[in-house]
């Protein structure tokens, strides 16, 4: 199984590395220890990108890798109004929700929509990009996550745990689904 | 006001990056919109660091400036282990919870019981790190935070949030502290 996260300059840290993390413990023998094939890749149209705060990480591939990917998840950030203007990046994102798990948090919820992956569906996003969402002709939903079918959008970067929880229900079993959410839950809570 | 995040080879990134991005937040008009001085740098013994999974970032300063730094804060991870073994990084860390303000996630905890912060108070951890805590000699609590003075513990890494949430409450006040964690918020939760 391979995910793509899928990411571009400008993404929120949380929204990236937050599901990275729990995407990466599907694996671990400590937490899920899931044994089949497993591979999480973050994907980007440069080989280096910048987080909305500064903090700059080597990329794993191309965005090309998305459209053989088992999974996607697209993340979030300022940078994703940029992305969403830019034809190259949204071309090399020719998703197949017939045979793909697709994710996306927030304003990367957008590229979705753009991508024509919620045509006719409803989602959810941040709470101050609810109004770009609709402008751009989808019914929002104020929920944690929506799911249709293959496609899931979350709203607010905590729900990046759902969605992360989603995607590995899908790939790798309930069994993980649940490991990797208890492996980061509060002690006591 | 100046937020030190210390990190090492090995360091869980969700508990490396909620934190950090949290604390970015303070001084982002979006969020809490803080107008008072505002620095926050990761800071490590060598000037690239690399997480548990595999992210490379570089850190901003070296661990020295952490004894400087109105707040500290530990990051964990399996590197932590190694840290707390070698004298060099322990040495650089000579805080001062007279004047500082000082927080640690999971086993960056056993990092504050080496440097005698902790002696005879009670602190949390991850769950499998607490047999660790109590054989160094301090009475665990099984709760989400524990806070004694200017020392607080966080156990289970979404637990980031109360303790960045408590750092910001004291460096810049109670609605900062709450906007940060609203601006995470899962919608509708």
């Amino acid at each position: 199984m391979h995910i793509v996260v899928v990411a571009f300059d400008g993404f929120t840290d949380i929204d990236l590395f937050m599901p990275w993390d729990l995407f990466h413990r599907v694996k671990d023998p400590e937490y899920a220890g899931f044994t089949g094939p497993w591979r999480v890749s973050i994907c980007a149209k440069n080989s280096e990108i910048c987080s909305y705060s500064g903090v700059s990480i080597r990329a794993h591939g191309p965005l090309s890798w998305a459209r053989e990917a088992d999974a996607v998840f697209v993340v979030s950030g300022p940078g994703s109004r940029k992305a969403l203007k830019d034809p190259a990046f949204i071309e090399e994102l020719r998703l197949d929700p017939s045979r793909q798990t697709i994710a996306a948090i927030d304003s990367g919820v957008l590229i979705l929509v753009k991508l024509g992956l919620l045509d006719g569906l409803t989602a959810t996003t941040y709470p101050s990009v609810f109004a770009e969402l609709e402008a751009m002709g989808v019914k929002a939903e104020h929920k944690p996550i929506v799911v249709h079918g293959n496609v899931a959008t979350g709203g607010g970067c905590l729900a990046t745990q759902d969605l992360a929880s989603w995607v590995v229900g899908r790939l790798a079993g309930a069994a993980a689904a649940r490991a990797i959410l208890e492996s980061v839950a509060k002690v006591g809570a």
